[in-house]
């Protein structure tokens, strides 16, 4: 069954949906105009189709593994990888300084998801490295830009992000790496990281890994971190890869899924590292970077719902099975009413946690290029919720897919329990999504709800707009809105922890309406008639009434959550 | 991490939520009082404690294998088995004239939970004799009985059942599978079977296949199969197992998970076997097995569920990060509140589940011991829901888990992932999840809705009678129960497509207000003090207002489903 990427899809949105426009009249990216747009898309569509997605499958069945100390990875991977590169898409948005193409991260952020339909686990290695090049080009001095973008850029070295070590999750904080002085402006970096996806690999010249670490005044606590470039070969003089570093990889994680990307717990001996960015200051710079990952993150779990969803439509297609509900069917499951509901479903969830996903990367670009703070609430505002969404409905929609093979579903063999093995770490890493949601409920009301009210304001204009022609999917967004209204308005009356109790409802019950507005949008571009006003149908009167039980479930507060003591919820 | 059995969970259902007490006023099962329940429950959870829960890693980790055709099973599961029917637990309802123990089904499901949450992947081999027995209890001839009853009870020989085939899933009436009388009132069956869970193992002296297949002058579909035992070693004239019948192992699949039951696909060329039931009936013999298989399946879910429930809070009870939220916090996981909330779903989820389960067994005994036809009807209507609701309940129980375990979730050392993968087939088999709602509001609506009706009329009356003590948590349950009747009589006007169309989240919202009505009960038990009270407010404000989103959805009919062409649904 061959894959096919979405690339009409995000036309589809770039055009209509998700008020791109906007971002090409902007002077920094006035070049990204729709023959660029529908240029790159299809380029970066063949790519996924013909060299990344023939090596998904082996990925799976032989993935990474460590062999005396030396990373192999999955057959295939290699040269893939260096199509990638050499076709320039390792990071479309990297600036044209340094050899990028300096695009809208909304092309970059299409494209990501493409990769990530195509082939997850090798998709992983340019998305980190993405997040490197950002790192660097805010933070870092001249003579490391220099020396390592055009080599990032270009996909000849790859980056990491070594964030987490055994106590230290969640609570980056709690870190205990250390960097030493060493006298001539290098640190020695010691310390282990533990789950640093692509940690190493055998096919590219040099790995470079932004390693978190304390210096020896560095206060205890989030405070006294800062950043570090420790790569696996230290460049000679030339800027080639010379000797090797102090550092290596320990071990491989056993991991559900995702087993083509080598998931590496790495020591640092004394590595040598140069600081980016002040000293004390590496929160920062690994939040620039981390922001956009998450966006990243949340196209990799939309991206294997695309995947996943092709998968089980091409096996409905051709499944005979039961008799036909109605005259002159086909004999196959398509057939069947709950097959249909089951494949609907996943295209209408596809459809909204894509379209929240571009608005956020149209926000990102609107605050890069106008530096405008309204944007920049926006961008912030959408990212959790792009995360979290675009991953649980990754999960969800590949869960689905492998109900749709039925007994085929839970052998291995088929492929469709890859989607759901792989995609799951997807609402885990880059943050959990309960830490999206308590940063949507904290951080991102911290401005007493003004992004938020935005955009319910730009729904109920919407949604007021076609209130006449188009009443049926009008009325039940905009009701929907007022809903949203008012859990939010609860939410930002109350103390930190009351809002933490109904974080992860109040997120799916915000992305429910987002979803609502955006297939609107859909059908307000086809003026009600179409496919895409068919699926907004579908999508408002069968999903959108979600909404109501997770912000029901939001606004509870937190009492209930402490009644039960440990011993009361362990007695059994 | 010890696993312990919730046999006072069990206990307060069987005293306080289920009407158990009904059960017992019956002659059929007056032995079954609390002392013998309380015995039977304490017993059995021990076993699973000691016996069954120390291999589960092992069917995982070292799963059967196909070795020169010859399964061999995973380490520790021959002795673990050994033990389990030594202590008499293969099927504790069995009639005691082949020395079953004649005990309510309540109780054996019970056990079967227990046993579940302990080891899926062994408890599946006794769920399959019982299921075998039972056929042979009420369709096999006396020489038959005599024959088989004795081992299988007493767990010497296993028994499988042997539906579907590569073009005969979900319609087993599409079935290839010949039977050809051999003269001498034997026959001949050939044809190959799939799916067929502990098609042979390596610890039981014989393995009894009951088989569906067609008589030469049976008629096509579901009405010309006949069901026949076939056995790997044919009984001598002392009824030991004697020469090797004509069937073998093919293959053994390979599973997403579920590794320690070994799927077969199983060979018959012209393999003796004997006539079970009349000749073309085999579809009713196979129902009255498959139907308290179903409900056998929806506590594996429920099983699983509190497996990896026990498996999250230990691990949330000892990992310690972040700061906690408020004054004197533990430091661990469990004083954030999206943790408490993940833990709180779960162990409410579960109740309710399980309420639903044990209240489906209690009706089966009814029927059993009165023969009551209203009992009967409940039964059958509570089957689909608690099969479907529990294997539901167990996949997003399990799904939770493995967040409670962040990053450590994703790595399968920590085991919280095996639980997911394990359970994910309890959703397809025995009759997909999709099936099982069509079963509910076809077959199960035929009767215009009275079964319904009666479960609702008894919802709403134990609500109004606590209507002034406990209007919080009475009147959303009885307000919810309004709009599920509403929804029920929506149904029952509809054609079959209609309904189906709807069918999937009808069925859940059913078992959202099922969940509400015990939760309820078990506050009413407490007074309204107590932790299961506390439990109760947490699923009725946070969970039951699900309900309204499900039922919506349930009753939009199925033109929206047919108004997207396949090719609208491919487009990319």
């Amino acid at each position: 069954m061959p894959f096919r990427a979405p690339v009409s899809e995000f036309q589809f949105l770039f055009e209509n949906v998700i008020d791109f426009a906007r971002v090409t009249e902007t002077e920094r990216f006035a070049d990204a105009d729709s023959d660029v747009v529908d240029a790159i898309l299809t380029e970066a569509g063949r790519m996924c189709e013909e060299v990344m997605y023939p090596v998904q499958r082996n990925g799976d069945l032989q993935g990474a593994v460590l062999e005396n100390g030396v990373v192999r990875t999955s057959p295939g991977f290699g040269d893939a990888y260096r199509k990638v590169a050499e076709g320039g898409w390792i990071s479309t948005s990297a600036g044209a300084e340094f050899g990028g193409m300096g695009l809208p991260h909304a092309i970059t952020t299409a494209v990501n998801e493409m990769m990530a339909a195509a082939c997850l686990s090798l998709q992983l290695n340019p998305l980190m490295t993405q997040g490197q090049i950002e790192a660097l080009e805010h933070h870092s001095s001249d003579e490391i830009k220099a020396l390592y973008l055009p080599k990032l850029i270009s996909g000849e070295w790859s980056g990491t992000m070594n964030l987490t070590e055994p106590a230290a999750g969640s609570d980056v904080g709690a870190l205990r790496s250390k960097a030493e002085p060493n006298g001539d402006g290098t640190y020695a970096v010691s310390g282990q990281k533990i789950y640093i996806s692509w940690g190493d690999n055998d096919f590219t010249e040099n790995v470079c890994h932004l390693v978190l670490a304390r210096l020896p005044d560095g206060a205890p606590g989030t405070k006294g971190i800062s950043l570090f470039m420790v790569p696996k070969f230290l460049p000679d003089d030339t800027g080639a890869p010379g000797v090797a570093n102090n550092l290596k990889v320990v071990s491989l994680e056993h991991k559900l899924g995702l087993h083509g990307s080598p998931t590496a717990v790495m020591q640092y001996d004394g590595a040598t590292g140069w600081l980016i960015g002040a000293a004390h200051d590496g929160m920062r710079a690994m939040f620039t970077m981390m922001n956009n990952a998450r966006l990243g993150v949340g196209g990799q779990g939309i991206g294997t719902a695309e995947g996943a969803y092709q998968h089980a439509l091409a096996y409905a297609l051709e499944r005979k099975q039961g008799r036909s509900p109605f005259e002159g069917g086909t004999g196959t499951i398509m057939d069947h009413a709950d097959v249909r509901r089951m494949l609907t479903t996943m295209k209408a969830e596809i459809y909204a946690a894509r379209a929240i996903e571009m608005s956020c990367a149209v926000a990102i670009d609107m605050g890069t290029a106008t530096g405008d703070k309204d944007w920049k609430a926006r961008a912030a505002f959408l990212t959790p919720i792009a995360k979290a969404f675009g991953t649980d409905t990754g999960i969800a929609v590949a869960e689905t897919g492998v109900q749709v093979h039925g007994g085929m579903g839970f052998i291995e063999e088929t492929g469709a329990a890859q989607y759901a093995r792989d995609v799951r770490v997807t609402a885990i890493y880059e943050g959990t999504n309960g830490i999206q949601s308590m940063d949507l409920v904290g951080r991102k009301l911290m401005d007493g709800g003004e992004a938020a009210y935005a955009l319910l304001d730009e729904i109920e204009e919407c949604a007021e707009s076609v209130r006449d022609n188009m009443a049926d999917l009008a009325e039940p967004v905009w009701q929907a809105t007022e809903t949203l209204r008012e859990a939010t308005e609860w939410m930002v009356t109350q103390e930190m922890n009351e809002r933490f109790a109904g974080s992860v409802p109040f997120l799916k019950g915000f992305a429910r309406v987002l979803g609502g507005y955006f297939h609107l949008r859909a059908a307000i571009a086809e003026q009600g008639n179409g496919p895409r006003s068919k699926l907004a149908r579908f999508y408002i009167t069968r999903l959108l009434p979600e909404h109501a039980g997770c912000l029901a479930h939001a606004v509870q507060g937190a009492n209930d959550l402490y009644a039960l003591s440990p011993e009361e919820l362990g007695a059994v």
